[in-house]
């Protein structure tokens, strides 16, 4: 069983401030609490981009099919430029992003690289002098790099890849053996994102035609020519998403609601299970949020459409990032309205089975039955005991507030 | 000036809850509160879909260029089956969608078809019998059309248009021509998000090659095979939304952050204003959620980068769909730091400005400053005075919590 990560710090956790007088701590949760100020005005900036790429502390990460390099799984193994070099080439931020969409050739293979953000913390200075711009902007910029051997890049990805593995570093295997720490689960977490968008979306959704990668990697395109030898045409046909803004040329973020019900006189809780988890093993409701929902609405919908249960009041407790592949968890704790509470698992096939627990039971499985999904239970754990997400799950710390008392407020059950 | 909207009631605002008496009433926006039960798992079921269109008590409202029909700009106008059959044919959802996809013909034009939900309120069943599918799914079944006059349904759609012209109906100009009580305005917003989603993304963003619209027109799959007789080769490459779910399959929304921005001492409310807003004009902060961000570090980042001004606690207030095109606005209140409040434009050049108002400013000018857009202030605001957007936008509603207290407790300023 791999260690269980701390949670995140939420950003400021020692201002009484008024807020937090009246609705209690603020609840970070896992992949969120990031270090890095995105500065995200600054990336259409290409000199800026080629500086803080070029400048002595920048911090390169290193992907392969998704799979961060790790020295352990609990440590990323970040890069120096001069190892990505080879394969990103001396400056990929050399041209105006103009220039860059006037020369696009849908032909050239092109590694995609992620400005994540500057690192202010001041441990992040140690490479000597940090990166300054315009003597307001300072930290040590953080990069994301594909260094998949494919392409034109496929020797020199090859080449470091073996120079890595002599090492001892390699690339993840898999998710479920990931257990950062909470500041880099939240780099690790943007990275993702970023490079799962940029490579699940090489074509225009409005036209067809392949997109161009622009904005540190936070924008694509639809250049209006294509230069590669093979075509003929170099205009390509108009398209929407070059009249105005479009949301297709921006990453796309899933908002995605989870949720703790509560039974009508606040004595219960209902928990669901799906066929393929382990035996014992329940967990919050959760689904995506439809168009034009409120996450009020959404809550109501898939409660009942998963359990049959009607939910009256809605609150929303905390949220959540979550880069499998691009959701965005929204947690709120909902309660049954008198006479709503009876369980039919017919309207979807979603849910194997869904029960309501006493806060008792519930409050004993969080402190002796929680795990990752393929991992065990801790030593206190007896075999038929219900079974919980771990802590760096939205939906344990759902329960947790229900059971132990949401916000400041004393526990609800 | 058109008649200021009522706002949605919350869905059960009579229930006492726990969690009512904890947190006070929910907030229920502008575009929530609809009165339909969307089933979403009887989607793909065509059979449910063929008896829901052709039962007698079956509404459809028709858009041109995503403007739907309106017989005056606060009512809706709903067409029954027979006016949009000529159109959309005698039964679109005749076939299982295997055979549909199949089928997939990319020369045929198929004019866009959404199914809505049933309407559960009580006055649906005014047409006698109402709808019921399998003794547990009733209400009477809402549909949207698009009609807009194109390609094989150009002649068809014109016919209809003159007919409706001349019964004195006519397509909205416009959103800010629009005016819809609350539950019409809920059931508007989830047909223009649709129509919009299937509209913008005629091609498949993994492959390029254009798509089918299926599920009662909340699917886009991208099928294996394409008849049209001038494709030479029928079978298309592999393609990564085939295997498995993908997220490309189903319609967007954008999470997006507005908030509410209170100072340190709790005194004072920060607005911006953009340079194109009528003179005087402010409203509360507001931009996209990032990937791999929580609602609580967006809210910071957008108002660091907006604002220059540092938050602490954040705490999210309510949600409000937006169908323009395709956002979830996420309202929350945050709070500056001590030391944290000096305005700096100069990051990002989004504000004309921005500025602390006292919360007596704030709440004077939302009971004689507030307004649509395009429209003037009410009878009693004084040229000069602070102007603010309307009751149907999540800023006003922020506002207001601020000023007048938020949830059950007592006023925050
Ligand atoms: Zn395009
Ligand atoms: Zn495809």
């Amino acid at each position: 069983m791999s260690p269980q990560p701390d949670l995140p710090e939420p950003a400021h956790p020692n201002i009484d401030s008024m807020l937090s007088r009246k609705f209690g701590k603020e609840v970070a949760n896992y992949f969120s609490g990031s270090p890095l100020n995105r500065v995200s005005f600054l990336r259409p900036d290409h000199a800026f981009l080629s500086q803080a790429l070029k400048h002595p502390s920048a911090t390169f990460l290193a992907f392969q099919n998704l799979e961060p390099l790790i020295s352990s799984p609990s440590t990323l193994a970040p890069l120096k430029f001069s190892e990505v070099e080879p394969i990103i080439g001396k400056d990929p931020f050399e041209k105006t992003e103009e220039d860059v969409i006037k020369e696009y050739n849908s032909e050239a293979y092109i590694p995609q690289v992620v400005f994540l953000g500057l690192d202010e913390r001041k441990e992040s200075g140690e490479d000597g002098e940090g990166f300054d711009y315009k003597g307001r902007y300072k930290g040590r910029p953080w990069f994301a790099v594909d260094v998949t051997p494919v392409k034109s890049v496929k020797e020199a990805a090859e080449g470091l890849i073996k120079k890595l593995t002599e090492r001892g570093l390699d690339f993840s295997k898999g998710r479920m053996n990931l257990s950062l720490s909470a500041q880099e689960a939240a780099i690790y977490a943007e990275a993702r994102h970023l490079l799962d968008w940029n490579a699940r979306n090489p074509f225009c959704a409005a036209c067809g035609y392949p997109t161009l990668s622009i904005n540190g990697g936070f924008k694509r395109t639809c250049p209006p020519k294509d230069v590669a030898p093979s075509i003929t045409q170099s205009d390509r046909p108009p398209c929407a998403t070059r009249t105005g803004i479009s949301n297709l040329s921006f990453p796309r973020t899933d908002p995605t609601v989870i949720m703790a019900v509560v039974s009508a006189d606040g004595q219960k809780i209902l928990l669901g299970r799906q066929k393929r988890w382990p035996q014992y093993w329940y967990s919050t409701l959760a689904g995506f949020l439809e168009p034009a929902e409120s996450v009020e609405e959404a809550v109501r919908r898939e409660v009942w459409e998963e359990s049959g249960i009607h939910l009256g009041r809605v609150v929303i407790h905390s949220t959540q990032p979550w880069p499998y592949p691009a959701n965005l968890m929204i947690g709120a704790i909902g309660q049954a309205i008198p006479g709503g509470e009876e369980i039919h698992l017919g309207h979807d096939a979603e849910l194997e089975d869904a029960k309501w627990f006493t806060a008792e039971e519930v409050r004993e499985a969080l402190r002796v039955g929680t795990s990752g999904l393929g991992e065990a239970a801790g030593s206190e754990y007896k075999e038929g005991g219900l079974r919980l997400p771990p802590k760096t799950a939205i939906a344990n710390q759902l329960m947790w507030a229900v059971v132990n008392g949401f916000a400041s407020g004393a526990p609800m059950i």
